[in-house]
C-alpha cells in the first residue's frame, strides 16, 4: 500500500460531504412536499430509516468507488457485519439524525472518515441545514467551516471540575430495561444538587445526532459526550475531528481507559469522548482527560448495547 | 395610545436583535482571549450571567428608550419584579443560553419581544452564532432568516401520536428535590417503551436556550417544548413566532389550558408549547393541541418554579 496523500483524500471528503449535503436538503424539501413520504422502521418505532438514507449512502459509495477504487467501504445503510481491517477503509453515515432529519429539526450531518490500520485518518462532518462543516485529518489539526481551528476557543481550556462541564447525551432508540432505567439514573446523578448526591454538572444536552455531538465536544463547546449504541459510522469522522482538537476518546465503562484509538474502540459500541484539557501542574492533558472519564463513569452503571 | 405600525416594529426589532447578535459574538471572543473572564453566579452554580449579558442588554434599552419613549421595557438582567400591563411592553434576554454561551455551545440567542395588552405582538429571535434569524408579527406570519415562511414543512403536518413526537425538555437550573426527580420521572415516563408503560416518544431533545426551542417548535422541527421556571422574557418573542405559524401555548398542568395568550400566561413560568398540528376529522387544530397537552401533561407531575 502506498503512502495515502490525506491533503488530496480531505479535499475529496470535504466535497463530497458538501455534496450529500446538497442531496439530504433536496431530500428533505421533496419529502415535505409529498403526502406519502416513506419512513421505514429499522428496528423498532423510534429506529428509522428514509430512503434519502439509502440514495445519498449510494451517491457516497459509488463517489469512493471511483476515486479509491481499492478502498474498503463501512456505511449505515449497507452494513452486514463488515470488520474494520488495516486496509484504508471509509467509514460514513449518509444522514446522522435520521429522526431530527424526519422532523426538520436542523441538527442532522452526513459523516465521512476514512481509517488506516485501524486508526481514523480523515474525517468530514457536514450539516447542510445549519452550514456547518467540520472537517480533520492527522496531523493538519481541526476546523470549523475551514477557516476556524478546533477548539475555537483558541486554545485548551482548563476545566475545574465535572460540576462545570457541559455534557451531551442521549436517550437512544433501546427504550426497554435495564438500558433506559440505568441511563436516566446516570442523568439524575449528574445533574442532581450536591447536597442530595448529585455532581450538579452546568448541564445536559441532547441534540440527537452522535456526529455533531462529538464535532461540539471537538470545538470545545462541549466538555464530554456519552453514547452506548451507536456505531463505528456514526463516531469515525468525529473521533479524527476530536483527536486533531486535542480531544479523547474512550470504551465503555468496563472497558481500557487507554485514551487510545483502534478498530476495537471505533467498533465498541460504547463511547465517552472529551475535550481537550489544559494540563495541570502534576497532570498531562491525557490524564486529566482520564481522571474525569473516570469520575463521569462513576456516576453510571454499565450498559450493553443491542 | 395610537395605532403601532407594527411593520416598522418588526424591521426595528430585526435590525436591534442582529446588532445585539455581533456584540454577543465579539464578547464571546473578548471572553475566550481573555483568562479571566468573569463568570458571576446567579442564583447557583448552574444558573449564570456575564459581563457581556448585562452589556448587550443596556444596548438593547438603549436603542428601544431612542426609537419608542413611551415604551416599557422588561428585561432578563434589569429585572425588579415588573408586571406585563397593557401598555406596549418589550420583553426581552440579551442572551437566551447562557450556559451555552460560556462554553461555545452555538445554541445562544438574542430574544426580543413587544406585547401589547399583554399579547405578543412581534417578536424576533437571533442565534449570531448560526446565523438563524426567526421572526414574526402580529398577522403577518413567521418567517427563518426573513424568507423561508413558517412552518418549514410548507404546511401544518399532522401528528398521529404523543409517540411519534420529537420534544424538548430541560433540567433547568433547579436540581433539588421535587423539581428534578419530577422531571427526571416525566422524562422517563416519555421515552420507556410502551411495554413497560411509557409513551416511547421519538425523542427528547435539550438544547438549553427556551428562545430556540420554541423557534424550533414554530419551524415545525420539534413538536413540543416542555419548560418549568423560565420567564417572560425567555418566552415571549417565541409565542409571537409560534402563534404566527399555527402553534399554541398552554400553562402549566394545574393552570387552565385554552391556548389563549394573555400576561397570566407570559408571566406563568409555565408552559408547554405544541406547534401548529393538522386538524382531524372530528377536532380543530386548536382542540388537537389541547388533546396531545392533556396527553403530555398526564405524563407529569406539578412542578413548582422557583
Amino acid at each position: 500500500m502506498s503512502e495515502l496523500d490525506l491533503d488530496s483524500i480531505l479535499a475529496f471528503a470535504i466535497k463530497l460531504a458538501l455534496e450529500a449535503g446538497e442531496k439530504i436538503k433536496a431530500g428533505q424539501e421533496n419529502r415535505f412536499a409529498s403526502e406519502s413520504a416513506s419512513q421505514d422502521e429499522k428496528v423498532n418505532s423510534v429506529d428509522l430509516v428514509t430512503e434519502v438514507d439509502k440514495a445519498v449512502e449510494k451517491f457516497i459509495v459509488e463517489k469512493i468507488s471511483e476515486a479509491y477504487p481499492d478502498h474498503k467501504f463501512i456505511g449505515e445503510e449497507s452494513y452486514d457485519g463488515q470488520q474494520i481491517t488495516d486496509e484504508p477503509t471509509w467509514i460514513g453515515s449518509p444522514i446522522d439524525g435520521t429522526t431530527n432529519f424526519i422532523h426538520g429539526f436542523p441538527m442532522v450531518c452526513t459523516s465521512i472518515g476514512l481509517t488506516v490500520k485501524g486508526v481514523p485518518v480523515v474525517g468530514v462532518i457536514y450539516n447542510p441545514f445549519l452550514d456547518q462543516l467540520y472537517s480533520a485529518a492527522k496531523g493538519r489539526g481541526a476546523y470549523l467551516n475551514q477557516k476556524q481551528k478546533l477548539p475555537i476557543t483558541g486554545r485548551i481550556k482548563p476545566l475545574a471540575s465535572l460540576g462545570q462541564a457541559l455534557i451531551a447525551t442521549e436517550y437512544g432508540s433501546e427504550r426497554s430495561p435495564p438500558a433506559l432505567p440505568r441511563k436516566i439514573r446516570a442523568f439524575e446523578k449528574l445533574t442532581a444538587h450536591t447536597d442530595v448526591g448529585g455532581k450538579m454538572v452546568h448541564a445536559l444536552r441532547s441534540l440527537g445526532s452522535a456526529a455533531i455531538n462529538i464535532a461540539l465536544v471537538a470545538s470545545g463547546g462541549l466538555d464530554m459526550y456519552w453514547e452506548v449504541g451507536c456505531w463505528p459510522w456514526d463516531v469515525t469522522a468525529g473521533i479524527c475531528i476530536l483527536y486533531e482538537a486535542g480531544g479523547a476518546a474512550f470504551g465503555g465503562k468496563t472497558s481500557p481507559s487507554t485514551g487510545d484509538v483502534d478498530a476495537g474502540l471505533l467498533a465498541g459500541r460504547k463511547y465517552l469522548l472529551v475535550r481537550g484539557i489544559a494540563p495541570t501542574q502534576s497532570e498531562t492533558t491525557l490524564q486529566v482527560q482520564q481522571r474525569f472519564a473516570k469520575e463521569f463513569y462513576d456516576c453510571t452503571e454499565d450498559i450493553d448495547a443491542k
